[in-house]
């Protein structure tokens, strides 16, 4: 008899996101001439980069081409891309990675979804709260987490709080107390940033707990202090103890392209139940031949063009106009009132619920009384409870629309 | 201390297309004038069709307009796509599809690799020998595999023989004998098909067995003779038992674009452990919603494409090309004193290798000999020792050129 991974049923009602989406489908339906600005889920408005778009369509005809088709691309993307990757994202930042250190993918939310894969089942998880719904519910269903409690905390995962009074960026917890933990910088949902002495204690804690340290740094393209550490390798240790996901998703309009990549230096590795090393670049790289099948060549052929004069130019203009609605919505709701955070390296601004109210009473109350999506905090985790997280990517005028509808509904 | 999957450590050396390409590439850099013919891993050779690549360009200026850009699209795929696989790939065979039962995917080989993950643990995996490696090696990652024998068999897998006495296409074992099958007709790697009374029985065997049947059917668009079955739901019952997997990657030329789907009717189900039954769409539509993030828009709107007038001409004209260099190589060989199998309704031919010797030996032999790539048959299965697959993807000068050289070295 066929049974079924019971780990699944121990997931909460569905993904976040999807999740929204019904509740604000089932809104618009009852409400067909309701207006809705979008806030929600984290995702990209402005039209592909020129440049970028001037890469597809080569790309394109090159695959039309008996010269030019390519069929079965190296699954761990094109040299073009890697090269590029190595050149601008790390030696720029004084970091050297290796090329077959280096996997291009689909997604970071794949990518930091799947890592947990080449880990054995008895690691002990630890993750910041709130946090991006995936790193948690990857390893539900993988089997680590266990049953949730009332409040929605699986037993098996060990949660670090974020709150204002730590900057929504946890230190370490006690040396050993994890073996794998996940940080996201800039943080999606809060909107913080980690300082290089943050990311330093983590470093160390990993490199004395012999844990692992998976960054997801998705967002860095929106870090506008470049003091701040744009890579986990910037910090000393790192390439010892830490996998690192980047994406073009948001820094350069990829969500509906599909376009990121995964680090893993070859000094990072995982024991055997005998205590030996094994890299984990060598598993990935066979979880990647096995399971995963490159990157469409017209998207890593984009993806290039991120890093070319005019891609760069383009998309940094294209950061800094949802950076400035960061901004606008910032001082916007600060102005009325609001208790803000984040927004300032991040497109996220991490709200304060009014006397830190239920955040899903306050997503009814925003969608019906403002006709405002947003992400109630408490989807990314039971401390995320009392807070909400608006998006900046939106256009000028939605977003001083929303500013408008938000403050005049509650002011 | 962060441990890591030790199921992984069972893998054979490494998986085995990466294999080939490594072994071609250290010939080709001892011998840089070798003009190599590589029939080994199966990738399509013909230029995108240009009704293809019109949706493709057109797409990509949508994406760089106001208008017409689109961020993450629906996890399983955009209704113009499915609405078309539902019309063209099911109805048009009498075959009723939901919108809701379609997953629309970056691959069959992900999907193939993937759908173990909602499945227990205990699941017992039967497989046909030889077989398409990522069935196996994808349960080998999770651990229903156990550790191989010295011929590379698994203790975990049960292995159904497929060989010139049932026409490469084993019957069903004892009844209860497996919980999950792999199937795939037309046959990766032995080229053979299987008939409506072949996928009867195993129909049968599955819902008297309780049991799941994977069914591969990337290569359903080469089936020449209509009343051979292009999907396992034209045969009744399967709707409750069977999930199945087709790919654009073969049929219209999209190895490097990546777009498949797979189709799981809501009424196949697995049991929990209480005997509660869970339809596996549910389970797998949880797995794409928090582990995949849609197949690129541009990309759809091609796989859309193949379904158009134009680019259902042009890509069958692709298909009956490659068939025709299948059978040259079928009847070259043949002529030449070969024993050669498959070729008919799939783009692979099974040759069976002189006194049924050994393959990788026959392998280096016509790469030493004849400068042309192939694959062992020992690659895909202990079964598959004495045979070797050439497939008939590339041009028809080279195909000629492949037959001619091989006849002459063997003869």
């Amino acid at each position: 008899m066929a049974h079924v991974n019971e780990h699944y049923l121990k997931l909460a009602a569905g993904y976040l996101f999807p999740e929204i989406g019904r509740r604000v489908s089932s809104y618009a339906e009852a409400q067909p001439d309701a207006d809705l600005i979008r806030l929600g889920i984290g995702d990209v408005t402005e039209p592909l980069a020129p440049a970028l778009v001037a890469a597809l369509r080569a790309a394109c005809d090159e695959m039309g081409s008996a010269e030019g088709f390519r069929g079965y691309g190296p699954e761990n993307g094109y040299d073009f891309l890697v090269d590029a990757i190595r050149e601008h994202d790390y030696r720029e930042r004084c970091v050297e990675i290796a090329a077959d250190e280096i996997f291009v993918s689909d997604g970071s939310k794949q990518d930091s979804g799947n890592i947990q894969e080449i880990l054995a089942p008895e690691c002990r998880i630890a993750v910041t709260d709130p946090v991006y719904p995936v790193y948690v519910d990857t390893n539900v269903m993988a089997g680590r987490a266990g049953a949730p409690d009332d409040e929605g905390r699986y037993g098996g995962i060990l949660y670090l709080p974020a709150t204002e009074a730590n900057g929504f960026f946890p230190d370490p917890p006690a040396q050993g107390a994890a073996d794998v933990v996940y940080l996201c910088s800039p943080n999606n949902p809060t909107g913080s940033v980690a300082s290089a002495t943050a990311l330093g204690r983590w470093v160390e804690w990993a490199l004395a707990s012999d844990a692992l340290v998976v960054f997801d740094a998705a967002y860095a393209a929106f870090i506008q202090d470049p003091a701040l550490p744009r890579s986990i390798y910037e910090i000393p240790g790192a390439e010892r103890c830490a996998v690192e996901m980047r994406s073009f998703s948001k820094r350069a309009g990829f969500t509906g392209l599909r376009c990121a990549y995964t680090v893993i230096p070859k000094a990072v590795t995982g024991a055997t139940s005998s205590g030996e090393r094994i890299p984990l670049a060598r598993l990935w790289n066979r979880r990647h031949a096995t399971k995963f099948n490159a990157v469409p060549y017209p998207i890593q052929r984009a993806a290039e063009a991120v890093f070319s004069p005019e891609g760069r130019k383009q998309t940094r203009e294209q950061v800094a106009f949802y950076m400035e609605n960061a901004r606008l919505l910032r001082e916007g709701l600060g102005a009325a009132g609001f208790r803000v955070f984040g927004g300032e390296h991040a497109p996220y601004i991490w709200l304060e619920v009014p006397e830190r109210g239920s955040s899903w009473a306050f997503f009814d109350r925003l969608l019906e009384g403002a006709q405002v999506v947003g992400t109630p905090g408490a989807g990314f985790g039971p401390a995320g409870e009392g807070y909400f997280r608006l998006s900046a990517f939106n256009s000028r005028a939605r977003v001083e629309d929303a500013i408008h509808r938000i403050t005049t509904n509650f002011g």
